[in-house]
């Protein structure tokens, strides 16, 4: 295991000295909040603590912070917004915590070239608002997207509504500049829409939690804003009638929606509680949303009806249309919310998952995990971005039962197996993290594991770029 | 530099016996065949000669030959169909050839989940002909693609003429089945749309010019086929008109087109005579193909009069409408030979550039290339996927110039400095391979050359996968 420097009070004032005062803190409820994320369950322990939060200002701050850490051999953490679900964000080796929240300017719109550069602190809705502002669309929309950083989005490749139709967040991202363990500063790509210049650098650093370099900036890319958009919610009977569906709108209905997500009964239910507001047909077993863009009113209605149609006649209880603004917020309110609704009537640990199978495959998942969930007589929810297989579930077994620890651990099992034997894996949008690492190796044979360390010690060889994160490290 | 073991007499029993007699060959005219790809100009030097050719029929032979390779430090470098424009696939250190010629199968459609699982030996053709087949689209359209094989493809991240909307053959990527350099075999990725469990090694392998693994088995993403295409051919008078209206298909016109080609007057009359057919409006100073795609016919219709009258009302001299597959075929008959043109006319070395500019800048670059070219005195050709800046050039200045050694790199070294400071940079979609290794370090800063070098040590301790390319190697 690397041996890291500690945090003394000399480290503190030569941070202050490359920083500003101003921009370092070691004030105790700070340490710990920069040391959180919103895994739920206890608290990541007391060995996972920031010593120090600094708040650079600017690329050339980060530099140098990077030279002065790895000549000294102390870790340096990357966080946004805090808004993950993995640990990714967490110091798990102590040391100093990187918040990017100073560093927040939208740079430049660019509409000839169709790009934005930002700041890796801007909030992710500011930048699909600028770009709506525009006539652009950035397609990103994670369901945190009102609270989480563009910089967290990048560094877990952070998925969200619009992945069947457009990519998770790494199919924008034209360039990054970064800054590189020993503070030199380089930039991956450019406004360029194709390079094959070297290695695609680019696409690595993408999801790779801050465990290769620093991201200083971002350009992404925006596309036309589609002139007309409609939501359809769908209400079916039971899940099986609503996960088998989805491939017909591709196979049958011809087209590549914009989303296509899955609420089941329960997620629905406590949602409604959550937002004190009925949703409707509420009673039904599962709803889907989907999403459909175009340009032209008249079309976009032709589509609707023929993808309404196409519901109607496999099983859909009912086909809402949500075609002005104030429907399809209220609409993505209740789905956005679903998180929320389930931590704050399931608190605590529970398992929380983030699979995903190949799209044909969520059907026989759904099927498994009720009878894996049965058989341990434990209730769960589930919710999550069926069209592009990804389900978030939540296993949550009575409080009271003693044996509660390891039902959550055989549980978790199961429904690994079953992933895995579906052709899936342990994560699809939410990352490995601190949360995941000790189960990598049941999705990743020792040669994949292997390559992670070492190209995480090709690109920082003092392993000083958020340590002990992805895959387990001795 | 890297000491290799020469292939002696014993190393090729060697491989008879791993890989068959069948399989393995030594003859001179094969030897020479298999160490050339489509790069004009002199052939590449004796010392890029294969020592043996080797022709593994599925994965296992790969397997244990990279597994004897690797112990005995003989070079093995990977070959598609040899149409490559870089010398990728060229034996920099000489040692072994693997020809994926007789890995050959699409081995499933799957209709469920969108996608085509093939072996790298696979005509390009084939796969969109299969796709098509099942009413879907594999969105890879590189020009080659009548020859050129899917390894090929993704080891370079192969480009054409969909890039604008599909973006280039790694975006089709979603798993690769590889054979790393001591023999071990891994799938990376797998038939899921989302996936963060590790590093995106897929996309690092894509483009990596089979420096990192052998790729053996590749996943690739379908869609639904767009039921209505249309192309439209449009002249301008003059360049500048043709290269300015671009970006306004986007941002004017609202949508994001399938294609934008662009052609100057010189690649037309060269394929006019080559194809010993007339184009409309050959005296034209350029023509763009717009291919646009819907579902719908008649919103199709209004979609294309919306954007022909756009070109009309920015200098078009007139739009030509190919909305039938046979109008549709003669017209990206045309686009598809310009190359095979330009080598026709003007044979032997010349520049042949394959830069890509942010697309506000291709005004700017296409008239400086015009004053470069004017300043030396020479002609030269332009041609390119204008949709995403990236542009072919041939610069092709007098046989008989005494100086002509003098001015090909005097031009070369101009346009370098033009496209670096439009942000462009050296290789677009024909990769850097051999040929561009050695400018590599005028677009790519020492800390991305190292790490280009750090990373492939990573996957490739002993340095036998197609040693000696992208970067310049001591």
């Amino acid at each position: 295991m690397t041996e890291y420097r500690s945090v003394t009070a000399d480290v503190v004032a030569d941070l202050a000295a490359i920083l500003g005062e101003r921009n370092v803190s070691c004030d105790p409820d700070k340490l710990i909040a920069y040391s959180l994320d919103e895994v739920q369950g206890p608290p990541w322990k007391e060995s996972c603590r920031a010593d120090v939060v600094v708040f650079p200002e600017k690329t050339e701050d980060v530099a140098t912070l990077a030279r002065y850490a790895n000549e000294n051999k102390i870790p340096l953490t990357a966080r946004g917004a805090g808004t993950g679900l993995s640990g990714g964000a967490v110091p798990a080796r102590r040391g100093i915590v990187v918040s990017f929240e100073k560093m927040n300017r939208i740079i430049e719109l660019d509409r000839d070239n169709l790009t934005v550069t930002v700041e890796p602190g801007v909030v992710t809705a500011e930048i699909n608002k600028a770009a709506a502002d525009a006539g652009l669309l950035y397609a990103g929309d994670p369901c945190s997207g009102d609270a989480s950083f563009i910089g967290g989005n990048v560094a877990e490749n952070a998925g969200g509504n619009k992945v069947v139709k457009y990519g998770p967040t790494g199919s924008h991202v034209l360039a990054l500049e970064a800054v590189l363990a020993d503070g030199r500063v380089t930039w991956f790509g450019g406004k360029r829409r194709k390079d094959v210049t070297g290695y695609d650098f680019v696409h690595l650093l993408v999801g790779s939690e801050g465990t290769l370099a620093l991201i200083t900036k971002i350009i992404l890319k925006l596309l036309p804003l589609p002139g007309e958009v409609v939501d359809l919610l769908v209400p079916f009977p039971d899940v099986a009638s609503a996960v088998r569906f989805v491939p017909r709108i591709v196979t049958e209905g011809k087209i590549l929606p914009a989303s296509v997500e899955f609420m089941d009964h329960r997620s629905i239910s406590l949602t409604e509680r959550y937002l004190n507001r009925k949703l409707p047909y509420s009673d039904a077993g599962a709803h889907l949303i989907i999403q459909l863009e175009g340009n032209d009113r008249e079309n976009m209605a032709d589509e609707y009806e023929r993808i309404g149609d196409l519901c109607l006649a496999h099983g859909a209880l009912e086909v809402f249309v949500a075609d002005n603004r104030n429907s399809r917020d209220r609409l993505w309110k209740a789905r956005k919310s679903i998180t929320e609704s389930v931590w704050a009537f399931h608190p605590g640990k529970n398992v929380n998952e983030d699979v995903v199978v190949p799209t044909s495959a969520v059907p026989e998942l759904m099927e498994q995990v009720q009878a894996i969930t049965a058989r341990h007589g434990s209730d769960y929810v589930a919710f999550g971005h069926i069209g592009d297989g990804n389900m978030h579930l939540t296993i949550a077994p009575d409080r009271d039962r003693p044996d509660r620890e390891a039902v959550l651990k055989a549980i978790q099992a199961d429904i690994y197996d079953v992933v895995k034997g579906l052709g899936g894996t342990l994560t699809g949008e939410h990352g490995v993290g601190l949360k995941r690492r000790d189960q990598v190796g049941l999705f990743l044979d020792e040669a994949q594991i292997d390559l992670i360390r070492r190209v995480k010690l090709a690109f920082d060889p003092n392993n000083i770029l958020n340590p002990d994160k992805i895959v387990p490290w001795k």
